[in-house]
């Protein structure tokens, strides 16, 4: 009865104790093993599918530690079926498609329910399959970076070790991993200029978290919050979903415009190192324009530090939060936006008040970040390795950067990208006449995504000649073939028109 | 000038390679090494420090690698100082106190400026260095499983295989790890009897997170909101911050009581497998009352099923949402309280369009999980390493359940414990006149940590002669001292009163 869970032959280049583990696991859950039946003795089962007659031994021996076999003297091994019935009781039929309906509800429908509806949110859509695009001109997402990877692995499997493993086991509560928080003091914030205390300083999960609870505990209706216009879009709904009135602040070639348009508000969400979504970066002047107005205003600043590292040209600006002596900054960093992004870990940088105050809505919201991956993480960085992967990053996209200005130039000479200094995307102003919405569709069928750009204006009719081109995610090589794809659409859609 | 980094003699213990990359990097970090000289020749360094040539060898060779070195041929490695000043600086002399004051703002205080105040809530403190207690009965933390660390070890190594780590290095902005929510929905629910699609699934950062999103979305001025009492205390929280009106809720033995008080209510918060704090479990009568009372009164039920796994005396209670047909159960099921509490992963099933609307008020507040926590859950899930950790806990936990109920019916025949079937902590009302914070500090001083009951009552003069025991934490052969040292702290406590 157990040929058919090896009928598919064994990979021999992958462990193969694991992969007869797993069948026989799979064999067991799925009612493939008689239950008053011995399993096959180690040898003959050896034999049948062809591994080491050892392979079997150590196999039955972990499958009897985890309770899935027991072993009778003189008999053989036998299925712990109490185990398996009792404690599994596994069915892999589920259906796939929706059990509950709205229909279903005797009651109120869920719409009249809900007190808010956040999936009615704007919000930029970008394909989960990006991957499967051949020219992935997408933003946030990366290359898979193989060094960082194992080296990751490295630190998740020191995490594992018993000294550090006490330090995630547990509930943290409210606290934070103190190595990684030492390692954000320590290491990443002296590179921005920035020094903090233990006690001003939240992990999140990812820099948005942090936004989003300062949100949640600054902004509500009656505030006004100064937003860039193109600017983040999740910073424009988050701040819009706490009540807020919404203050569009131009954006030109050195960053957030400065002066009347701020006046008046009492919060400014700023991405000062690479603006989000043109790539300019925050001139110095600004910046010490932002924190006098700040201080002269008594204006509260979210400054959203993303990207800093990825500056090609010149000196590193400072943050902003180093140019305010009057605690009236909350910096975000990220930790794995231009690592993992998934991986979601970032922190904050605010006075003591309001970090207690931010701790303990985290505690409510989610409690910590995985205390595993801020361990991993810490380790991470103590070893030095996000350190060098920036650096490879930096050199890799600057690169491509370099590749994008070139090739745009050269195949678009019509269309206007906005100079910048770095960063991992290009704002293109497309030709006279051309919709980026008409263009992302002409140009998803040549296997080119781009993103339209009108998502990230404020207000009823957003302009719809702006597209944005992340060069993050899609290799060197493959910019030039990209854009000259991208340049063949851009032609159709002219004919067309 | 290395020759400071290694005064202190390396652990031969551990990987010798390791140890001086991480002293190389601490002394460059350190500005100990000087940039113009070349480091130490390997066979010098090697006899130096007393390690072999080759490994000083793969050492500076990962360290040119990372970009800390610079090789230059035949005359050795020099530190790249480029890359160190530019790209680390690296200073670790920060001060360890709070840098920004609240007076330093000229502006507004923070008090001011703050909408929310969630610190000021009324909070379960438990001391942080629970460890160092002798005797701990903490709630909420586990014993350190050794083979389920190893284990979850084991699937972050396989998380970092290329076939896997596509799937969460990338940004999965509000989606989550396909194969951890099919292992949810093919291994999980079905034990509990229930069913359920993707669509009717989200991952969340612990169950808890689960519940919070649920109340931004339900809850709110003008909800009535049913809770236990005594009931957990983070609940509480949750519910009271979105402004709703608290309608408490009497526990008996066989868990919340249904009838006059939960009429009225829009939302019920209950935690049927063991009612928190008292661990008594919703009986089967209760479950079917409870459904009934929710069609016919309309009211939607929030089920934390924590702690399912932890029955002990008969079977294990279908979840309360197996018997609702009316699609008004929210389920909140937990994926590390029982394994790792730091982990913070856990699952809510509910209605799709109440998923949908949890899902976009997600992404706006940190997007996703971990990605890579959900990947390694999955395959640790797949793997059946939960099905076995589940069953070793379950059986040192049924060990020690019978040894609290044995030594405290010795030990402290006055007082009365509650009856349960299962759970990792005993609610036990003291002996008559015993307050329970005074106990809470005579205890302490013995080296007991217990936790104060009055926390977990409603109303302004909660009852003070509740204490709650956890032993999920404690030793098996801790028990018996420890409660015999609660004995003699509750004798001082009497000869004192």
């Amino acid at each position: 009865m157990l040929d058919r869970y090896f009928l598919e032959p064994l990979d021999h280049a992958r462990r193969l104790q694991q992969q007869v583990h797993d069948r026989l696991v799979e064999a067991i859950l799925d009612g493939g093993v008689p239950p008053h039946e011995p399993l096959p003795a180690t040898r003959d089962l050896a034999t049948r599918i062809g591994v080491s007659r050892n392979t079997i031994v150590l196999v039955y021996e972990r499958l009897v530690e985890d309770g899935y076999l027991t072993p009778v003297r003189r008999r053989g091994h036998f299925i712990n079926e109490q185990y398996v019935r009792q404690q599994l009781n596994v069915r892999l039929d589920y259906r796939p498609s929706t059990l509950f309906r709205d229909g279903e509800t005797a009651g109120k429908a869920w719409a009249e329910r809900l007190r808010q509806h956040p999936s009615r949110n704007r919000n930029i859509v970008k394909p989960a399959n990006w991957r499967d695009y051949r020219y992935p001109f997408i933003y946030g997402q990366v290359t898979t970076d193989k060094t960082s990877i194992a080296r990751w692995r490295d630190c998740t499997r020191l995490a594992g070790t018993p000294y550090h493993a006490n330090a995630w086991v547990g509930d943290l509560i409210d606290a934070d991993d103190p190595l990684l928080v030492d390692q954000v003091i320590s290491r990443v914030l002296p590179q921005r200029g920035l020094r903090a205390g233990r006690e001003e300083v939240l992990i999140t999960c990812g820099s948005q978290n942090a936004l989003y609870m300062a949100a949640q505990l600054l902004a509500g209706p009656g505030c006004r919050v100064g937003i860039e216009n193109p600017g983040y879009v999740d910073a424009r709904n988050i701040m819009a979903a706490t009540g807020a009135d919404l203050v569009p602040l131009p954006v030109d070639a050195n960053g957030v415009v400065t002066g009347a348009a701020m006046r008046g508000c009492d919060l400014v969400y700023t991405t000062p190192s690479h603006q989000s979504p043109t790539s300019v970066t925050l001139s110095l002047q600004r910046r010490l324009a932002l924190a006098e107005a700040a201080r002269n205003d008594d204006i509260l600043l979210i400054e959203d530090d993303y990207e800093h590292e990825l500056n090609f040209i010149g000196p590193q600006r400072p943050a902003l939060k180093s140019f305010d002596t009057t605690g009236r900054t909350i910096y975000l960093g990220s930790l794995s936006k231009a690592l993992f992004p998934g991986l979601r870990l970032g922190f904050v940088v605010a006075p003591e008040p309001l970090i207690r105050e931010m701790r303990a809505l985290r505690r409510m919201m989610y409690r910590h970040p995985s205390a595993h991956d801020q361990r991993a993480m810490a380790i991470f960085l103590m070893e030095g390795h996000m350190d060098a992967h920036v650096r490879r990053l930096r050199d890799q996209l600057a690169r491509k950067w370099t590749t994008m200005h070139r090739e745009l130039a050269a195949r678009l000479p019509d269309s206007r990208p906005t100079a910048t200094t770095g960063g991992s995307s290009v704002w293109l102003r497309l030709p006279p006449g051309i919709d980026c919405w008409t263009l992302q569709r002409a140009a998803a069928r040549r296997g080119v995504l781009i993103e339209p750009g009108d998502i990230h204006f404020l207000g009823p009719e957003p302009p719809r000649d702006y597209v944005r081109l992340g060069f993050a995610a899609i290799g060197l090589d493959a910019i030039a073939p990209g854009l000259a794809e991208l340049q063949a659409a851009v032609e159709e859609v002219e004919r067309g028109a």
